[in-house]
Formats: structure tokens, C-alpha cells, sequence
């Protein structure tokens, strides 16, 4: 960076959050008059359609097409894990890193049988963010420099990007980041993570309890809850979903860690996640009460809980079909079938 | 066939249905070990890993792999259309038959998107079945022959197979089959099909119920209900469920109609889907209840209610991404992660 520059600051990120593009409501419209022209009952196929339409009008062309499929899979660490707020060391973050360049992990199968692309994001692993029971995690030009280098998700020209994270400790931080946003009590946005029993469960929610009385009356602006709760995967992740509004790339947000950082963007407009669905309901228990708070119903319910982009790519393979299916299917007219009677 | 031979009959098919080959367990067992040595938290890959498992049992080998899944559609028509039950002319099920071998149809997308092969078995369009609230709509020989011919779908070895229909007023025989194979009311098996209006669905009711008086009494045997109700797509399917068990081929049944047909085996042994996974649940209204009796939950639920296989063929990209997943990830020993604590 040029030192003459100012340091990164969420000045930026405002300015790119009131720039965000409104939907192509044309090619939308394109979508929809297609459909009901094509070889089949108006409406049978459920979501594929609603999917169909959701592309074109946010890629902002008809007919959609997803070609670059991308899955970004941002990774930190945090202090926080130093409270035994997960199942697994430390040290698995920087080892699972090294799986999905080694092309080892759930991740890397799931890619390969669909053709999606993978980039890992790994961010300063050795040093993690810092305790947010005691401390803000990030200062804000450390936080607004993270969402800037996440918006190199969008560099290459993908046209749907998945959104996904790993990192030990992240659903600490993910229910940290959910109750601030959101009210409730700790426990209603805690849950095993990883693996933990019922007492690390309700260990977990006591850490986050603190996490929130360290920071009270400081809540009010999501940036800032960022910034505080943290950690840097979702920073890097807000990032990644902002570039993808202002590039027109649809957005498919993976678990629970990954829609904690669609709900920073969420709190700070209500409109920053129209490009985006929810791929699946993870069984981390909150997921589910979290989408609802984003108004997003996922595609897939499989029990999935490991996070790493896992549950997007799958999504991405029903995304993918609905854009085949709906530029390629022949019209009643073009097959010559006859059309509902009456 | 030889002209010395007995015609067709469901001793045939009695005697198949007495030789079901049992789950391989230790296919089974082995996939449930690699599964607990992958670099994931156990259980993170929710219905993944029961996928997984099930592919090796009904495989039988481990790692399960699909690399030859195919869908087949069976076709046909049936006399009940002349009670209006359908918004479609029966023209369309022929005309849809051409427009999959013309490849225009959704389920030609599909399996081009995944890979999936397809066949179509197209079942004397041009003489439809009897109309079933006046006559049975098959004869035993018939039925018997088609199951039969059905049993072919498993002649080219797949691995995987995707089952599912084409027949305007199928939804109709669906709906009589899952009535007397499991009682209720007319109205709780009936539906909009390809889109009824509601006093469309209730006339639907009425035909179903005419239909039940018409055959009372003679609905015991659950082969004698694939018979009477017909059609001839259902048999088909049948067939193909049946061979798929005795040559070790998972199957996906697809929508209402599928899995009407495999109530049908159900009713004859209850163990006899155990091969067999519900591939999404239909809009059809009555789908959920009927997928509740067959004991499966399905793995999509994505308000689809296209038949032709589509449901199944996209819940094939699952079933193949998870015997991906399962057989290519790395162990904890093999990547140097470590395990969970404590």
C-alpha cells in the first residue's frame, strides 16, 4: 500500500455499502416469461425456478448461466478458543488449511464432482484475534483491510460464489456476533459447534455472555460488532459477499459462521443479501432461528455442520441445474406439445 | 417368446420378490469405520454419511462409488383420462416422449448437468390402459410381462438408478393405489396433478372413489391392486425397483407417482425399498404422507412436482457427492490433523 494513503478504515466499506447495484428486475422478468413457456406444468419445478429467476435477475442477464462457480473458504483463528469454547486444538485451523491445499478435505470432493473452484483464504493464523470475553478482536483498520482482501473473492470473474469458513472456535464468535445482532439470550444461538456436550455448551454460552457485557453499549453499529466479536474469516467473508453485490455475482452463504457474517451486512442494510440465498440449514441448532432474522430459506436440509463451504458447493450443484434446465429445456412450441386444457 | 412357455404371470414375480438379496452389513460397517477416521467432526456431514453407508450396504462393496448412475422413465397411458381428471390432453404423454429423445425436456438437463444416463420405456401410448372405475385396468399376463420388461433397466449395470414416470392422469392412479394400499379418504391421496383447480381436485376424489367401490373387495393382494389400478408406467417401475434389489442397485425413487409403484412392493414386503431412498418431496400434497407410510425421509424438498425423473436425478448429485466425499477425503492420521480433545 502507498504510505501516503490513509489506513483502511470502514469509511470505505460504507461508501461500497451505499453503492450496492438493485436488482435487474429485466432480466427477472425475462426469467419468468421463459419459464412459463417451457415443457412442463407452470410452477413443477418448485424452487429450480424461483433459483432460475434469482440468478438472472442478479447476475443481471437472461438467460443465467453459471460456468465459474467459485467456493471461497476464509480461515482464522481466535483468542477466544482460550476460554475451551471448542472440541478440537487450535492448531486444527492451520492443519485443515493445509488438507484443502492438499485437496483432502470434505471440500475439495465436493468441488471436483461439480467443477466449482476453490480458494482458501488462510489470515494470519499464528496470530489469532484477540479474547473477545476482554478485548475488541480486531482494531478497525486491521477489520476494514480483512473485508477489502476478502473482496479479491470476486477477482477472477466467478458467476456464483460460495461462501464458507474455517476456523476453531468460530461458532463462539458466530452466536457472539448473532446475539449482539439480534437479542435473544446466549443460549439461544450457542450449540455444539464441533462437539461439544451439554456442559461445553453451556460453558460456551456463559463465554459469550461475557463476550457481550465487555462490549455492551458499544452494539449499536454492526461494523462494529464486527470488529469487537470478530474474527477475521468473517470479516473476510463480508467482504467477499459486499464485492459479490458490486460484481454481480450471486451468492450462495454456506453454515451457520457464514451467515453470521451475512447478518453484519444484513444489520447494516436490509437489502445486502437479496443477491444472496442460504445453501442449507446447518444442524447447528441456531442456524435455522438466524435464517429466519435474514428472511432466507435454505435449499438443502441435510444435517450438515462442518462448515468449509461443504453445504454451498452441494447448493451450487441444484443452482447449477436450475440454470441448465431453464436455458436449455425446449418451449411447448419449439417441441410441439400441447399446453393445459381449459 | 417361446410360444411353449406359460404366459407371464405373479407367480414370476412372487418367486424374485421371495429371493431379495439382504443388506450387506459388513459393507455397511466399513463405511461407518472410514467414516469415523475423516478429517471432519463426526456426524458434521449429516445425511452424507447415511448416504454413504446406505451405497455400500445395497452395493455391496466398500467405498461404495457411482460412477454409471442412469435414470430410467417409464411411460404410459390410461383410460381414467376420459373422466377429465387431468388439465393435460393425453397427446402430451407421447409428445413428452419424443421431447426426451429429442432432449428438451427437464430431466434431459439434468442428467447432462450430472452425468446421469437415461432411458425411456415407452409403454403402448396408443393403447391406453382400461379405465379403472369400470374395469381393471390390466390383465395379469399384461402386468406381469411389463414388470418384466421393466426389470431391463438394470441390463447395462448401473450403479445408481434414478426411477421415475410420464403419464397424463398418473397422478390420478397414484392417488388410487395409495388409498387402497393404506385406507384414509379419497381427498387425502388426491391432488392438483399438473394443475387442477380445486373443483378439478375434487371431481379428482370422486374418480378415485369410483374407482375403489368399483374394484372392493378385490384389493387384498397388493400385486392384484397393481393390476386393477394400473397403469402400465407403474409396472414398469415396479419391475425396475425389483431388479435393481436382485442385481444390487441402489435406487432414487423420484415423485408420487414413483413412489406409489413402490408402494406397491412395500405392500407385498415391507422390506423390499430397503435399497431404496425417496429421492425429494413433491408438491403433490399427498407425497409426504405416502413417503410416511413407506418409512423414508426424503433428501430434497425443493416444491418440485415434474415427475419424469427430476426429482431423482437431481438428488443423484447428493448421493454421488457423498460416496465422492466418503471414498476421497483424507484420514486424521493421513493429513496430520489432529483429533478432537479430550
Amino acid at each position: 500500500m502507498d504510505k501516503s494513503s490513509p489506513p483502511p478504515s470502514f469509511a470505505a466499506i460504507r461508501a461500497m455499502l451505499a453503492e450496492m447495484p438493485p436488482p435487474d428486475l429485466d432480466a427477472g422478468a425475462a426469467a419468468r416469461e421463459r419459464e412459463a413457456q417451457l415443457t412442463k406444468p407452470a410452477g413443477s419445478l418448485g424452487r429450480l425456478e424461483e433459483i432460475a429467476e434469482w440468478l438472472a435477475t442478479w447476475q443481471g442477464r437472461h438467460p443465467p448461466a453459471v460456468e465459474r462457480p467459485l467456493a471461497v473458504v476464509f480461515a482464522g483463528n481466535h483468542g477466544v478458543v482460550g476460554q475451551g469454547i471448542s472440541a478440537f486444538p487450535q492448531a486444527v485451523t492451520a492443519q485443515m488449511v493445509a488438507n484443502f491445499q492438499a485437496g483432502g478435505a470434505a471440500v475439495n470432493q465436493l468441488c471436483q464432482t461439480f467443477g466449482v473452484g476453490l480458494k482458501v483464504y488462510e489470515l494470519a493464523l499464528e496470530h489469532p484475534t484477540r479474547d473477545i470475553t476482554g478485548d475488541a478482536a480486531m482494531e478497525e483498520d486491521d477489520c476494514a483491510a480483512i473485508m477489502i482482501y476478502g473482496m479479491e473473492a470476486v477477482a477472477e470473474g466467478p458467476d456464483l460464489l460460495c461462501i464458507g469458513e474455517m476456523g476453531i472456535g468460530n461458532t463462539t464468535v458466530a452466536a457472539a456476533i448473532a446475539h449482539a445482532l439480534h437479542g435473544g439470550r446466549a443460549e439461544d444461538w450457542v450449540g455444539p459447534g464441533t462437539g461439544l456436550d451439554a456442559g461445553g455448551v453451556a460453558h460456551k454460552a456463559e463465554v459469550v455472555r461475557r463476550a457481550l457485557e465487555c462490549h455492551a453499549g458499544e452494539l449499536d453499529d454492526p461494523l462494529e460488532v464486527l470488529r469487537r466479536l470478530g474474527g477475521r474469516e468473517i470479516a473476510g467473508m463480508c467482504g467477499a459477499i459486499l464485492a459479490a453485490r458490486l460484481a454481480r455475482v450471486p451468492v450462495l452463504i454456506d453454515g451457520y459462521v457464514a451467515s453470521a457474517a451475512a447478518a453484519i451486512l444484513h444489520a447494516a442494510d436490509t437489502g445486502a443479501l437479496d443477491h444472496c440465498m442460504a445453501a442449507h440449514r446447518s444442524a447447528e441448532p441456531a442456524h435455522g432461528a438466524l435464517l429466519d432474522r435474514l428472511g432466507k430459506r435454505p435449499i438443502l436440509d441435510l444435517g450438515m455442520r462442518l462448515g468449509e463451504a461443504s453445504g454451498a458447493v452441494l447448493a451450487a450443484a441444484t443452482v447449477m441445474a436450475a440454470a441448465r434446465v431453464h436455458a436449455g429445456m425446449a418451449t411447448f412450441a419449439s417441441a410441439g406439445v400441447s399446453g393445459k386444457e381449459g
